[in-house]
């Protein structure tokens, strides 16, 4: 039996719908607007869609948004100051600064300038150190906690359950590692971590309950990888040539899917399954952190 | 065959030696020596007793020492003013506030108020986080560090091999998976966290190439959880009752040693396995930091 689909899109859109509501009551009963401010730092065409969508997506839900283009020149220095005066604006709550940045720019130096309760992405040091403590003052990162919302929205134990996890980055694999291993409710997994230097990884994904793959490489997961009825979690978004494509390419993710959806129990398509909810962390984590700053519950 | 013990009173030593020579030549070609301010809130027994033998292992390795004892009635905002003298005073590179506190004093505020280039103890969330994250400008926690040094020290490959570890609590578990699992030399290991919740926890264990037991339960791991010739590292300390010991008790690790270290390829036996590591860790990092504050290589 093919498995059924984890439909990211519409998950997601609950989500904004959610986010929506509470930002009408923020402003009705609190006067306050969630602010977010994208910085974007030269043109790179998949970073511009990227921060254009998060731009209309803020107009979207009532948010107040705020769009700073840098050019690729930018010092490290001067985006610096950028994120600093906007560590200090009362009206911005979350701050996000679009990578990759220019290689003459440190993303270490930058992302920790960021001041860590504005840091929404959940990039600073601190907001990573506190989720490795299960202190939950912090953010969680957008796409692990997109994933978790899926597991949970669609009805998946987490709790108990053995969860393998195929990359360690630092912006998906270490984190969901964390977050769905935390002592927490909806969490609570046996979690492995596993990558590219991992022996018998074959053997070790097909023990997984819940298999992530979040490492790169497009159609790595076969289906002799994985159990039968297992949840497959695909996070990548790989660039593969086909001709038949108007723009000569298609995107696929992590998962080889046709072979590995007819044995998988749950399965994430890419497009629509782990994408969408990037964007709706970004924006449920922005809410969070008005109301963190205002002290609101 | 009886596993082979791994001698961590033998392997301290010789870290003990290796920093004692390394603040000699600091002394020597620097003018530099590495201090240690140690905390200590209260009179629990077995933390006086810590702090006297770190105090010692200061004094006999040619380190500057600090020690304050403080009343159990200290309240949080004492404390914090104590540790910031200690953070602008500039003979001291390490400070270590011991735990636990007392109950009126919360322990998160105590460790984030350490500043986090003297936190040779590695509580400061933004030193976990640049561990999650692999950042080395941080610290590594000081047990979890010496089961590392442990490992390399006995000839243990950890490079693509899988470690499970038993626990996930913030100072042995957590981060001895993170360094564990790190992308770098002398890790990158497959990694599992396992904990209470686990199913299938027997399983799990017997897949280990590498078992690390910090649960907190004493003989927790059978024979049956190992699997021939595994390595076991027992990080456990539980006292049994013992008619025939003096003090009516004995101290015991997490391992079911007997049985399981006929099985085992190598073992840590308690006490002499993980514990000596721990202060042996946090000397050389208190030169580490020295060495760091001081921009020597």
């Amino acid at each position: 039996m093919p498995a059924r689909l984890i439909d990211g899109k519409a998950i997601a859109e609950r989500i904004q719908t959610e986010t929506a509501s509470e930002i009408a009551r923020l402003k009705a009963e609190h006067n306050l607007t969630p602010g977010l401010a994208v910085i974007l730092v030269g043109e790179n065409p998949a970073s511009v869609a990227y921060v254009s969508s998060k731009d209309k997506m803020c107009t979207r839900l009532g948010m107040h948004s705020l769009r700073l283009n840098l050019p690729a020149s930018t010092t490290e220095g001067e985006l610096l100051a950028k994120i600093n005066d906007l560590n200090f604006d009362r009206t911005i709550h979350g701050i996000l600064v679009q990578a990759p940045l220019p290689p003459h720019i440190s993303e270490d130096v930058i992302f920790a300038g960021v001041d860590p309760t504005k840091d929404v992405d959940c990039f600073h040091p601190l907001n990573i150190g506190k989720l490795a403590l299960g202190d939950d003052s912090g953010f969680f990162p957008c796409t692990p906690a997109g994933i978790q919302q899926l597991l949970i929205r669609s009805g998946v134990p987490i709790e108990g359950r053995h969860v393998v996890v195929l990359g360690r980055s630092r912006i998906v694999g270490r984190p969901v590692s964390l977050i769905l291993s935390q002592k927490a409710k909806n969490a609570n997994a046996t979690v492995t971590v596993c990558h590219s230097r991992s022996a018998n990884l074959a053997e070790i994904c097909r023990s997984a309950d819940i298999l992530v793959a979040a490492i790169g490489v497009a159609h790595f997961v076969k289906a002799e990888m994985v159990r039968e009825g297992a949840v497959v979690i695909d996070v990548g978004i790989n660039r593969v040539e086909d001709k038949t494509a108007a723009k000569g390419y298609r995107l696929v993710g992590d998962v080889d899917f046709e072979p590995v959806s007819l044995k998988a129990g749950l399965i994430t398509p890419v497009p629509g399954g782990v994408g969408p909810m990037t964007i709706a962390m970004l924006m449920h984590n922005t809410v969070r952190a008005a109301k963190l700053r205002h002290g609101i519950e």
